[in-house]
């Protein structure tokens, strides 16, 4: 074991010696030396940030405290272990430390000129110049894209985007000799390591290609060697298959959505954003903001967008606790601004609550201290998946109903290896909170003795399943089977998106997640004139070729507090509700067969309101689950929800409103309507043309009505009738309130 | 049915017009007519008030916001339905609306003397005064302390304390024949009805007792009826058995601690301070602030004394959300500050947020502006229980490692109905969050669909039952075998508390729990030298006359993360622990059986901070359970424990300790020390002397020492050796490091 490792390593030496005489030989040298730095600061922003940081104000105070946290962790001795942990373990969080340190203390060195800092990055460089050429693969690599550093090459990836930076901005402090001790022993060996040597993750149109493409191109500026910069944009072979811009042909829709979600898309927007504001400062003829109609700026606010009270919406593989004050986003909203001078996303920066010490964040400083901030314009959006927004959409549909509202509908692509198997999910925000909700990833980042800090193997048997989420289930199987590729390989259609004063709505229809199978949903998000009230409309409508079994959860986050029907409460034990697919995590609390007209369950969130669900009763059994089934280490959440099922059905039609009341004040001691206001619910349609009637205990009426044909327009006419009572409206959908 | 209740009515009609007949036969009238207002709100008051709201500031802005309120709320027509609905139902929450209303409207009156401020208080009282007389006992009630206008003769209590003091804000604008009108149809006889008609609650030594005397004590201020007032004092026969005086002897410890724990005490605190507060007002020469060492302020400052985070430590019946910006204690608080310009009050003022619109609250208002708040010290404190403080006691650890810590020891009596049964528990709290926990009460306040908004059956079935605490549990049963009477009946003893830099420690025993088994229970809170670690030790020791089983659980509030043993997870289905006192509702999700000479249990909390518990393995089993079996209706929240549990033993030791470490960050992305620092833990004693021996990863050793006899003072020599080394302190307890 010792013997091989050794082996490895001098065969891993003398390759990184070989490749330095490679690159030697074949760098292209460009004809002018830049000044340094000129990545993301330049020369001007230096002095500028030199001027700010003597006037007392927000810049100062960062500078300060940023430089009070570099000098003491300059007291302390190097660090530059040999690789051996995995992620969260001693090594990785070290060389994670160290690249973020040399970035701070470069920085500090242009800001002070105090010579300190820079021998400081020289000293640490030095370290990784000899240490690198001795590395063989990480130890501990798990997937393909493999690091040396670090487990996974991305990470190594990370460590160059920050370390070029540091660089290039202790550069001038540096010797000849001493440059070319780091940029041979460890920058260009780093850099040929990440393309040359790791082609497959290099030329992939993917976010760990953006980080390399990022990382090799800004090292190209530094270096002065515009065949590294070509490569970076174009390729290894210069081929335009990859390369940076084919990435940002092809990860985000027009509108700047990633096909991967919004945690991965806040993710890859870093490497996105560092790599643009680099190319703009040095070849600014590329006019890459400007590129595909301003994709990129385009990026960073859908990536805003893509929130719920400063978090993101936690679609596909998602920690939950990541929001908008997310470094990569602050990083987005600065440079965004600099280009824009966007006063809303000044909203966004004092959310973010942190000050970036480059010369886009002394101006949102500058600008927030002028008080020049605006509410950033949260909006009813659908957008469209894929590279020509032609492969479904994620569609948010928001509203101010006494606070805001939105509700999350997932009629997207598959999204890669991150995706799941959630074709037309929904989730719904309101005062604050989670009301349904979506697990996000099973994965305790970086806590090393749950499975190494990695994605659990319940992120596959659970969360990525179909039942984990808030869509229908055919037979006890998720969608596409659980296959990627087949995922990947199909859409849902949406059907249309409108957004009115009242009513915003929007269907989605998939037949490809079951063979055989036509899964069409509408959901729609309402509020009544005196905004007193507020609905959710869900109408899931489902048609296959047999009879099968159809599941539709409703993950609920809350306590429940009543339902109108008997649960059915499992008392003295209870047991897995299934052997695969997710459902073998489902503890089955209880099972009811209700028997009224409407089905009634009401719950108690910890935002204080109540949130009732009321569907027509076609006779499905409600099941009432609970998380941590087969669950030998306890890894997953204890989470809670009911399933209406229905079994050996050709058709089923789900139709259910979710309804928001009420005030819990345990505080102030007391408690506002507790129970639902509704007391009936009927769906009918004629030809076209969709209705809901709501009936209120209060003895009004109310009716959503729309038109789900194809061509409708704003000048659209429908026509109905209703028990003799005839109704029409112009365009996609009207609510007749108190007929 | 209907017959029967129309009689009742008839009957009651009567019965309370015979009552006014002879109040107005016996009322003793004082011989001068003090001016209105003369209670909580007195004449100069209004004057200053009136010359405060014209300049702009806190008091102007509240002033303004509350005038807002009650002047919409004016627009409405007056609403004085018949009581039909238990708490939470509409006529409950319309009568307490009702009492808040008048008594905002009649401060508006003094403030801007405008006279439609008084008209509103009039005409409502009017609606009272015709609607009283005819009503009989409330048809909800339930308990033994009976209403008329409410379910509960307590809510009737707190209505007329609003009411006189609204009646007495108004007076000045009222004719005689109105005051006549509204005194004799509403006022007298709800005095009537609370005083004489209820002699048990009105003269009983009880929270309840309280409000009632206090309602009747203000409104004989107002109504210029000494008899009333001596009532309230006295009781009724004015014998100084019970009434406000001997409530005052006897509900609070000299050191103003409320024995049924902090939810009740701010609860009760209400009554006594507003009642004192007009007593002061009107009979200064009583200076009912200096009665008994001046209790009543400390029973003030007591109250946030305990908390934590702003939140009361949830011992007994609690709702775990009641903190200290619950309205009773901002009455404390502005009361308290009035008398004494403690200028920490004014950080307790600052985090309540809320500005009174009285005298007091003036004073408050006008410090807060002048910037006079100094930080409110928490210290570690052993409040003796028990009206001689005698009765075991209540014990906060505190100490500041990274943060506010609180171990807290309930060594206290039973608390009367309201007590748990959970002698020598503890609760541990870090970082602003609950680490180790208490349920609190099983109840969802007035949400009418829960049990009608009261105590859950759950309250009695699990939450006050022993193993719903952090204490050892003997053969499945609970202490006193829940029995109230046994429980308040007997108490434990506190052997120690000691508060040194280092060590906060306590320890208590009681042998009356169960018959033949004497419980020792010591607790510290330690913090080390460099203040980068902190510790929680807890030694409990059983010993009984037969071999018994002992149960001690952990409720501990957060994600399990892992154990240094296997889990013996249930997979496939999981059943209830037990049959009763609690084990009903536990599921049992894992049971192990370590064999290491340590368990270890590490878990994260949600403020992102990971906890170790580290235990003497001495042959426990380890129990995981989650609550949630027999409970038909989810009145229960699914909350984690682990139960150490050994079989067949005469005497055992539970050893253990509790460490906070690390943090887990996914929103930053890194995770730190993830793993418990410690390998070793042993405990032994010589002779008085009991030390705990910690070892940790890095090698180095620590040993806690304390001598545990009852004579020990600041002097005493100590002196133990361990493995030939000789270790020597002076006083009750040290904390040797790096041995």
């Amino acid at each position: 074991m010792n013997f091989s490792l050794s082996l490895k390593r001098k065969l891993a030496v003398k390759t990184a010696m070989l490749c330095v005489l490679v690159i030697s030989t074949l760098g292209v040298v460009m004809p002018t030396q830049a000044a340094h730095p000129n990545l993301v600061i330049t020369q001007s922003d230096v002095t500028a940030m030199r001027a700010a940081i003597i006037e007392p104000g927000l810049f100062q105070d960062t500078f300060k405290a940023r430089k009070a946290a570099v000098d003491q962790q300059l007291t302390l001795p190097i660090e530059v272990p040999v690789p051996k942990d995995a992620g969260g373990g001693y090594t990785h969080e070290r060389h994670k430390k160290n690249y973020a340190l040399m970035f701070d203390a470069g920085v500090m060195y242009q800001l002070t000129k105090n010579k300190h800092y820079a021998d400081f990055v020289r000293d640490m460089l030095f370290e990784y110049a000899d240490l690198y050429p001795t590395l063989p693969l990480h130890p501990m690599r798990k997937s393909a894209n493999e690091g040396k550093i670090f487990w996974q090459g991305l990470n190594e990836a990370v460590w160059l985007v920050h370390t070029i930076q540091a660089y290039d901005l202790v550069m001038p402090a540096l010797t000849g000799d001493e440059k070319t001790r780091i940029e041979t022993g460890a920058i260009r060996p780093v850099a040929h390591f990440l393309s040359e040597e790791s082609p497959h993750t290099f030329n992939k149109v993917h976010n760990h290609g953006t980080w390399a493409t990022a990382a090799v191109g800004m090292t190209g500026y530094v270096l002065n060697d515009q065949d590294l910069v070509e490569k970076a944009l174009l390729d290894l072979e210069k081929s335009r298959k990859g390369g940076f811009l084919r990435q940002l042909d092809e990860l985000f829709s027009p509108a700047g959505y990633y096909n991967e979600g919004p945690y991965y898309q806040r993710y890859a927007l870093m490497p996105f954003v560092t790599f643009a504001k680099a190319i703009q400062m040095n070849e600014p003829e590329r006019k890459i903001f400007e590129y595909r109609d301003g994709v990129l700026l385009k990026a960073i606010t859908t990536t805003i967008d893509l929130s719920y009270n400063n978090l993101f919406f936690p679609i596909n593989d998602a920690i939950k606790s990541k929001g908008i004050d997310t470094i990569e986003l602050v990083h987005g909203v600065v440079i965004a601004y600099g280009l824009t001078e966007n006063s809303g996303l000044l909203d966004i920066a004092a959310r973010q609550g942190q000050i970036l010490l480059n010369g886009d964040g002394l101006k949102v400083a500058k600008a927030l201290e002028a008080n020049k901030k605006t509410a950033y314009q949260f909006k009813s959006q659908a957008f469209g998946d894929g590279k020509n927004a032609d492969e479904g959409a994620f569609v948010i549909l928001r509203q101010d109903v006494q606070g805001e509202q939105a509700a999350v509908f997932k009629a997207t692509a598959q999204g890669l290896g991150h995706g799941h198997f959630d074709k037309l999910t929904w989730q719904f925000y309101d005062k604050g909170a989670e009301i349904v909700s979506d697990y996000g990833a099973a994965r305790f980042l970086n806590v090393e003795s749950k499975y190494g800090g990695r994605y659990l193997p319940e992120n596959d048997t659970y969360a990525k399943q179909s039942i984990a989420h808030n869509t229908v289930v055919v037979d006890e199987t998720s969608h596409f089977n659980a296959n990627v590729k087949v995922g990947n390989a199909n859409h849902p259609t949406l059907n249309f998106f409108e957004d009115t004063e009242q009513v915003k709505i929007s269907a989605a229809t998939i037949d490809s997640a079951y063979k055989g199978t036509t899964l069409t949903r509408t959901i729609a998000l309402v509020n009544f004139a005196n905004a007193s009230q507020s609905l959710v409309f869900d109408l899931f409508k489902v048609e296959s070729d047999k009879a099968r079994q159809y599941d539709l959860p409703v993950h609920y986050a809350g306590h429940l507090i009543n339902s109108n029907f008997d649960l059915g409460t499992k008392t003295q034990s209870i047991s897995a509700l299934g052997k695969a697919n997710g459902y073998q995590h489902m503890w089955l609390k209880a099972e009811a067969q209700p028997t009224k007209p409407i089905s009634q369950i009401t719950w108690l969130n910890d935002n204080g309101r109540f949130y009732s669900y009321t569907a027509v009763n076609s006779g499905e059994k409600i099941l009432f689950t609970q998380l941590g089934a087969n669950d030998p280490f306890f890894n997953l959440r204890n989470e809670n929800a009911f399933i209406s099922r229905v079994e050996n059905k050709k058709q089923h039609h789900f139709v259910s409103v979710l309804e928001p009341h009420g005030e819990y004040n345990p505080s102030k001691e007391y408690t506002l309507k507790s129970y639902s206001a509704i007391s009936g619910l009927a769906y009918a349609n004629q030809g076209s043309i969709e209705y809901v009637v709501v009936k209120f205990k209060d003895g009004s009426k109310s009716v959503l009505a729309f038109n789900n044909a194809k061509d409708v327009n704003k000048k659209t006419q429908s026509k109905f009738s209703i028990e003799g009572q005839s109704f029409q409206f112009t365009g996609r959908v009207t609510l007749f309130e108190q007929i």
